[in-house]
């Protein structure tokens, strides 16, 4: 007897291609921008990428709805909204790869003068040699140690660099850290460090983790690097600390943001700028529709769905 | 009896403390610019970084010199005024980290923005956000695979990359890639490969190995990576493939060098320009120090030196 097909929604037609070989699911490309005619099949829907739809408004009718998929690690904004019994599940991992690269692409061009290069290119000027730093046999702090943590140590480690690790409480280490210290020691190792990779979630114990209290410890002339979120950062004590030529920093991510056109931070010298752009590359499309087709196999074999967050089948679920 | 001490002449005072552990060594510091009252004793000189001093005129009456150290890996402009009797030494692998780590940076930087985000901020402009290119999953092609060539390799490696190496001759791979391709075989993988990173010599085989023909094989969007020498690439052939928007390029060396100002390379889009900063960085100082210190610990012990160019205690010496 043939049981119906698992009705899935996917926002664009390559998703439905990277599921077109697996027996008993029906993948309808949809967008969410206006009711779908099968939407009271669908049991799992996957959200588009950079989108602002209002939750609420588009799992209307969707009577069958078992689980929201978002295509982002972030998901504070549909936390209360999501509709009772349906389970949200984020894409942690799917940007990792995105966001690590871009770590080491702030560390290396800001340590390497990338930005004095840029300029010196757009005046048609040859900059005289001279000894100049590299990361070599820098010391590189990663403060935060998840998924993305780990990706970052892992590129930094051919640099000739040592790596240390800092979670929220000690550990032991793994093969890229001999020890995974405890945040507690953070004020204790800044000193130590020439580069501060900052990659903790954003919650009321990491707001302004890095104060002014905190940049002070840092060595003279090292390198900030934030890639987590801006608010981690005081942001009018990394604006002193650089103004003053004492520390550098490299931030994908800043407080207020975007950025308003009079924020100082646009101008301190020392200050690379990107907005925002650490997990938005199409690296993640063949990492989602990976994540998309392990949700659904294991939807097919009724075994738990990964990055439930929220609902029923998260771990905060009943 | 105690034999008579081994003197040698380093340009800077942390060299002779990098040896001053060692019996039977007095290092004098020497910068070369006049005649040393100790000179008819010196039988290995240390010649200082970033020179263009007069070998022949700052040898003479150094009548018991066995080595002149050179701190650079390229020796062309030394090779024919090298006293009789006299060995030569470059100092290759001392900057193979720091023109590695530039490779890495010139080739993260352009594959993620970071000259229109060093605009951007000049400007004070948050761009909006959009799907970028990265580069995880991209195939990189390693040209030239000798220790520069191999330390690329293993910074590419933890990034999610495809790494492929070629080499003159085809040989067994090693940890980092399966197998070591012959250069005869550059055109057939030139079409396969996203990001090319050229380290080669450059020598009459390799004048203009990226000619015309080979860059209309890479394919569209494809990145240029230079990190050996400027002539190894046709630069107006490059400047074409860029201008049509075709390919990238990421230079730290350019033909002709320096760049005179009314170069078109300057304005190209899609070309990032460093001023061949590859090996001139502080990690130079520490890698170039273990260098004396072995060499010096060679001639204790009545070893060969390592890396002699030229001269008698070369491969080419009598």
């Amino acid at each position: 007897m043939p049981t119906s097909p698992l009705v899935v929604s996917v926002p664009e037609a390559d998703y439905a291609e990277a599921l077109a070989d697996l027996d008993g699911v029906d993948a309808v490309v949809w967008d969410m921008a206006a009711p779908h005619p099968r939407g009271p099949e669908i049991r799992y829907a996957v959200m588009p990428y950079m989108t602002s739809l209002d939750l609420a408004r588009v799992t209307q009718g969707l009577t069958a709805l078992e689980v929201v998929q978002l295509q982002s690690a972030g998901y504070e904004q549909y936390a209360d909204v999501v509709p009772d019994g349906v389970t949200l599940c984020n894409a942690a991992g799917v940007h990792d790869a995105s966001t690590a690269e871009l770590a080491l692409t702030l560390t290396l061009a800001s340590i390497r003068d990338v930005p004095e290069f840029v300029a010196a290119q757009a005046a048609r000027h040859w900059v005289p040699l001279r000894l100049r730093p590299a990361l070599a046999d820098r010391k590189v702090l990663v403060v935060g140690y998840g998924r993305i943590g780990r990706a970052i140590a892992s590129r930094f480690a051919p640099f000739e660099v040592t790596v240390t690790a800092v979670a929220s409480r000690a550990r032991a280490g793994d093969d890229l850290v001999e020890h995974v210290h405890g945040i507690v020691e953070l004020p204790a190792l800044l000193p130590e460090h020439d580069v501060v990779v900052v990659i903790v979630p954003l919650t009321e114990a990491t707001r302004h983790l890095l104060d002014a209290d905190a940049l002070a410890r840092m060595p003279d002339g090292a390198l900030l690097v934030n890639v987590a979120r801006g608010p981690v950062v005081d942001t009018d004590a990394l604006v002193a600390e650089c103004a003053s030529g004492r520390l550098r920093a490299a931030l994908d991510v800043t407080d207020p943001e975007p950025l308003p056109e009079d924020h100082p931070l646009w101008t301190t010298p020392g200050v690379l700028l990107t907005p925002h752009v650490g997990g938005a590359t199409d690296a993640m499309r063949p990492r989602a529709k990976a994540l998309v087709r392990a949700q659904v196999e294991a939807l097919l074999a009724g075994r738990p769905v990964d990055n439930a967050v929220v609902g029923p089948l998260s771990a905060q679920g009943g």
